[in-house]
């Protein structure tokens, strides 16, 4: 029996769209109010979706306690109520957009979750703007 | 033109998670909070995904009054303000767990519907904690 | 300046709505479906307005995380996963009706909260369901 | 890397179901109170979701910008405060349904994103009753 | 013991704010898109707020049910799926503006709760927009 | 007839807490994570309440689009994607808290709007955290 489970998060965090190969001008005109130099931010949201089998013993395809306390300290302890772009080391070199943010996140859970659980997740910048990766 | 139409509904219930093969301790151990012997309950909501062709000449995929009525009378009437693991005969050898709980709906939806349309549904027993069956 | 703030929790349990000095046929009269002998249940939402004056050193009414700790302890702690009726004395004589179970939570934070604050509170039973106390 | 975009937007139209073909008791039988011959109103809360590549310069799958604009030039324009059934020539000889009406707003942006994207929308009549296209 | 219960309903119709003793210009200058000839429509939610004292015996202010049937047979009933403009007599002659509307609702709910009870309702036209009556 | 109209409006800023006052110790103690010297951020979420008189002639208390402009002009440009501690003057000798912020976005709306209207707004933080002025 394949199925799928959902557990929600959130945390909030400072960040700034800014490419540093790029002009000033050439930043300004293409990130716009994102681009502010002293940053903006956001309350994410984040769904993380688990597929796989239900144990038949426990009723559980994955206790919910434990993949929440997984995000909590992968995901929450690593981003919540820091500076994207200051504080955390893969955008150093990555354009701090939803949809990079969206993979780095994936790839943590992925990793976190092992081979039998697939992964997919939907990050929320607001509620009106969000990313999911996997595409499906 | 195959499209999906989608129906919430909700409804309330009480339950426990318990395995009656294991120990109390063991119960304990796994289920946490959730074995609490006298209980305890949600607001579940459930969100009917219908999949299938649009009639043409009604423009619907569905009568949505109907798929709304086949909700109300063979899921909302069998566990709206019910106990779960005393008042539904499926879970006296099955873990009232919401994967279960989950598909149980899901078998009691497609066999209404027919072989026509392809049902999906998703199971929330609480606003961040929900299921979805079968997985896509 | 005086100003409210205000914070969400959330805790469920189950419950049912009888009263020991009527018939059963007055109860079910009375209470329909909530008067189901083996309980129902519901994810309840509260949210706690406590009013008062800016600290101006801190720029707080309160510290939210006092707050919040103080529901976790006193309210979270002794109704979440619980049974209303059984698990919880000062129902014993009482109806376990959204009224009083706000009123009871209304007293226990205004005491926890002390004389310069004043408390308010509303309590979900459902998105559609909702009590305030006190009156306004 | 394939990844999903998600942008919500809102407006609101009146409407009615009414088959011309049909006489006005089937044209009451079949659809109801949607048949009121002085037409009723929604607000409709539309989902846009685009999938393709990401671009690793800018970090974006598509400027959420250009795609908000996309959908207030092209759909809350021509929907927003309006008559489907009078103002809208697309509905002249087609049923005002949910569900010609998701397929009609997913032409006009599929149109409008080009052969790179894909598009998916959920068009919502309510928050309870919604639609998908194309099914998944 | 003075306390508030509320209890939230829906339901949607079409309008238009005109108003006949101006020109077709002035009507277009002040409500802009709302004036459109051929109407347009909401999803109007409705929250009641009903205070008063909570009777001992049944632990209610207010049966749920009772409430919730008064506010189908005199608002729902009257407002569903209609046109405000032209299936309501009441704004044959008053501008169909939600702070009229609200009063509207208000004064038949005012009189079917009875002089015991005290009702304030907020009445929403768009999840943004939304008016209350009485002000507090 | 007395009423109010309630407009929504959302707009997203970084900001710290921190009293310059303060050692650092001092700030970390008091603020927690608030306190993170690269900032974090929030999306906000704004209701406002305008208390007044419908005129009769235009069924309204305040033209929305009005308001909705004024929040605009005076609220989301000067806050929008912008760091509060670095980018608002006024927050360069107050704490940024929720308190001081929503006083500060009320005393802006207030002398905007007028001596006939009363101006009340909520601030939130997060969807779990926020602030009334002025009490009631």
């Amino acid at each position: 029996m394949r199925i799928s489970v959902f557990r929600k998060a959130h945390f909030n965090a400072a960040h700034r769209l800014h490419n540093p190969n790029w002009s000033e001008e050439k930043n300004k005109e293409v990130y716009g109010l994102c681009n502010n130099a002293n940053y903006h931010g956001h309350n994410y949201n984040l769904e993380v979706k688990v597929t796989g089998e239900v144990d038949p013993e426990t009723g559980y395809l994955i206790d919910l306690k434990v993949l929440s306390d997984i995000i909590k300290e992968k995901v929450e302890k690593k981003f919540d109520h820091k500076n994207l772009n200051l504080d955390v080391p893969e955008f150093k070199t990555t354009i701090a957009s939803t949809e990079n943010f969206c993979y780095l996140i994936w790839q943590i859970l992925d990793e976190a979750l092992g081979e039998d659980l697939d992964v997919q997740i939907r990050l929320f910048e607001t509620p009106r703007n969000y990313v999911e990766y996997p595409a499906t």
